[in-house]
């Protein structure tokens, strides 16, 4: 298997700035994320405290950023990471059943907006999963909800719906659903996920439903969900002035360690990650 | 005499970034700087790491950070500022005679290349200064040596050589001189300060020089001597992730603070020190 020398998770400014660098040091990367590079970034109405651009859309910002990187040949992969282990000498990242490997880690997954459900910090490892496809099995006759952030998690839902006997979906989204037949729709917000050792049920404002297995898919999952003993400090992870996390070749730049949440901000942090994991790889002699 | 809300000093990206948001966030903000903003910009032949620019000179980089400032109505006091004093409530700011007052400081000075010359530091205060308009009171009638990095200083050492009795010029540049009869030019390498108690002769490659005063002319002043009491820290200044030093009021941003040297490094930390010394303002009611 191709080992890259830095992998990229997020491809907001942090992400792509660090890309850019360590694109520039000739290193072998890889950058997870996908192709409107940042949710946050393409909504924003305006922005004037970007050096270099004044009164600019998000949207042009991003386009400005895409000339970037294709220039420099630099390809975002879509995928999501749902998991990320020290293996010692490199890392291995996991989405859903593919693998990849790679010297160091770059955690730019920016922060997510929503607050967890009542239950779900609970309840997690114990009935509440951020992927759905890598505990299918677990499900298998069972009963499953699915709550879904984004219209691109149907497919996940479509795959669980293979191997459980029953499937709830509820979108926090608007639009088309195109579902499997049998998977019933649920337009209501959830409120509480209950249980005792384990789930056994989702609440939501106007009714309840009983689920075995209770699956929140978000586009970014929570840091210290992703990696596995990443040190979190008020909900952020925790970095030095080199943007190291407390993981040896892990670092992290942007929102994800902590506010202000800005574009300019968040891509500075990414080029001192960025320089910081080749001195790295290069100390090491990796 | 007005107060303003945020001094800036230093007009690279840091500094400009600061500004930016200073502005935007509705302070009464002032930046001392030079209308190149910065002398390692300006000479810099090819930047591809500003995520949104590639393959453009220090230059044009430079032009697109003016357009920006323009756009906001930010101007550059061309001004060095030679000290800063915290007053408790509010800062001072001197620029040899002239004085200017500020409530929060940021210090976004960038780092000199130039190693001290030897002898510099052991009889800094005790003959060795680098604002020559300033002490130049103290050499009336006496001999005086002024070792000068840049043609624009040449006006301190037409002032000081009013007072002084002799006066060597030693320029550190090319170019024509424009310097008032009886200065003497001397066209060498300044390799040592010597003396006792105070400074008593300039030792340079091929000649020395008796001198009760030695002036260092640079465009920045070390920051360390430029606000007294400043923390340093392996030579860079001392801050913590919210970009505050040692110093309530003081922030500091860019190359002053630390490796690497790198422009969106440097504006992503202007940002923040801007944010924070508007948080603070606000945190104090002032």
């Amino acid at each position: 298997m191709e080992r890259y020398d830095i992998a990229i998770v997020g491809s907001g400014p942090a992400g792509l700035e660090a890309a850019i660098n360590g694109k520039i040091r000739n290193k072998n990367i890889i950058v997870f994320g996908n192709k409107d590079f940042s949710a946050k970034l393409i909504k924003a109405p305006l922005v004037n405290n970007y050096l270099g651009f004044y009164n600019v859309s998000g949207m042009e910002l991003k386009t400005k950023f895409e000339e970037h990187i294709k220039h420099l040949a630099i390809d975002i992969v879509n995928e999501r990471i749902n998991s990320i282990y020290a293996m010692g000498e490199y890392f291995t990242l996991m989405v859903n059943e593919k693998m990849y490997e790679a010297k160091t880690i770059i955690l730019a997954t920016g922060v997510e907006y929503t607050k967890p459900i009542n239950g779900e910090e609970e309840f997690l490892g114990r009935g509440v999963g951020y992927c759905a496809t890598c505990d299918a099995p677990l499900y298998k006759g069972k009963t499953v909800a699915i709550v879904s952030y984004n219209k691109h998690f149907e497919e996940e839902a479509n795959f669980v719906s293979e191997l459980a006997q029953k499937l709830y979906y509820v979108p926090l989204y608007e639009g088309e659903y195109k579902l499997r037949e049998g998977i019933e729709v649920i337009k209501d917000k959830p409120l509480k996920i209950e249980g005792e050792d384990r789930v056994t049920k989702l609440i939501l404002s106007k009714q309840e439903t009983q689920a075995d297995g209770v699956f929140i898919l978000k586009d970014s999952v929570p840091p210290s969900q992703l990696v596995p003993g990443l040190e979190i400090e008020n909900g952020h992870i925790k970095v030095d002035r080199e943007m190291k996390t407390n993981i040896e070749g892990c670092f992290a730049a942007g929102d994800c360690i902590g506010k202000p949440y800005q574009y300019i901000k968040a891509a500075g942090e990414g080029l001192v990650a960025a320089l910081n994991a080749v001195a790295y790889l290069d100390s090491k002699g990796i």
